[in-house]
């Protein structure tokens, strides 16, 4: 499935860290990540799933994962990197509700008054949501870790709750 | 100054109640209400604000107060009763957006998770936030009547750290 | 009735007297204008709007004539001085098609690709539109003068064909 | 590079052909289709482009060629059967404005208002247009088959005057 990674674009190693380890996860258990595109946690989340293929030996140039950039602006050469499918939308701050509509659940890593208002969307989209280390908020599964956190959103995605946003 | 109202569109009387208050609040002290458009705290604090005219002794319909309605489907039909100004967007919760844009500051009261959405849009906007029985969120200035809530946006615009959002 | 007013940001004297005519005429037959709230055809069709009220004998300062301009940007300090309901949206060109949205018919002068767009949009929404000297577009009315071009967006909306726009 | 196709939903068999025509001829020339996900042109071309891989002896379950889908709902699930990147947006026609956004330039097969719309937004964003058998409109060159369309953008894409729309 596709999961909405959400967090804020300037953060420090630890966090870094934890998103890298976050996309691996991902992307090992075959799941798509999409994001916003930028820096901070979404460039480390797309750098941990496009280092994860394991048939690349080489680094990332070569990685068969792809990996969903949903960019404020209008320039797909705005995109970090390690995004593969950069989307361009030229809506700003509006562009948030795409990034959570775009998955079928989302995992919010730390983050800021933008991730806050990713998980309004998300749950008002009606996505489960995993936090590690984010805002506390009704609804968001607190995750103990990047794999605690990949755990529940396929456990809720098959749920009866969430039935319908998988694909 | 524009204040833009947020809050559920399903909600007891009691919070009803005080979503009008904040709307006459609001009228009395000559600022214009901008919010959703649809039904439960948006319709109340509109209704609020129109029925607060002194030079309108029988009630709203001849107010000449106005209130701004950022409707998210693509029919200005839609809009409550006591919107004036309706504003149709079709885009859905990513109108959200536009609701908190288009004020110099917002007053949360009660809500879900569109609500918090919003909340992370207005403070990601630089807009300051007062909350009236709300999420508890850093940033938002729990307010313990109408009239606090006005007083609080009425005196972050004024200040420097929010200098530029008032017109 | 709202009426969109669509046409370039940079047009030459005569085409902005043509705009400040329709202006006038609309205010004059009592319809609001709405448009993209920046220059050119914009604010010429605000203006003449504003200073078509005949209660205002000194300009257009007190004018009672509302007009609506739905900005690309998130910046409500960037419609042109006749708009008197500035929305922002922040959506950049995709907020062409809130400005036909929220009209009940169209009517384009002159324009470029900015102005085809929005004539696609308004019959793609279902809105009938004149034009004048702008884009020769199967299913825009051709009309020799801004009287006429009013005259012809208002029998539209009584017609079967365009019913439901009107409000 | 990215080419956005865009065209009317509901289309003759032969419309279909010239638009199955250009999907293959842009994947045959490592092009990657930029499309509104929906039916008529946007599906015919991206069956077209699917079926263009030549590793894939068995139909277009396998190919490996990828093709976006940018949708006006907020659903996924409404993307046409060879849309292999659907990018769900809620934004109605708004979302036009990122179907052309999307690629470095476009290539217009037949169509209506939604179609004009896209050309006029396209050429707003100063991308190159080719149109077959499509609107009239100063700044389409009109090409006589998919082919001279492809290789029409080509050449534009590398010339100063749309520089800096490819990547």
């Amino acid at each position: 499935m596709r999961v909405s990674v959400i967090g804020g674009s300037s953060i420090p190693p630890e966090t870094a860290a934890v998103a890298e380890e976050l996309g691996a996860e991902l992307a090992d258990r075959g799941h798509t990540v999409v994001c916003g595109g930028l820096g901070g946690v979404m460039e480390a989340v797309c750098r941990g799933a496009r280092e994860a293929d394991e048939d690349d030996e080489d680094g990332d140039e070569d990685s068969s994962i792809e990996t969903i950039g949903i960019l404020p602006t209008d320039r797909r050469e705005d995109a970090n990197p390690y995004v593969t499918i950069p989307i361009a939308t030229g809506l700003g701050h509006a562009r948030n509700a795409l990034v959570v509509m775009n998955g079928d659940a989302a995992v919010a890593v730390n983050g800021g008054p933008g991730t806050l208002s990713e998980i309004g969307l998300a749950l008002a989209h009606g996505r489960a949501v995993a936090g590690i280390d984010t805002h506390d908020v009704e609804g968001v599964e607190a995750a103990g870790s990047p794999s605690k956190a990949v755990d529940y959103v396929e456990g809720a995605v098959g749920d009866e709750k969430y039935a319908g946003n998988g694909m």
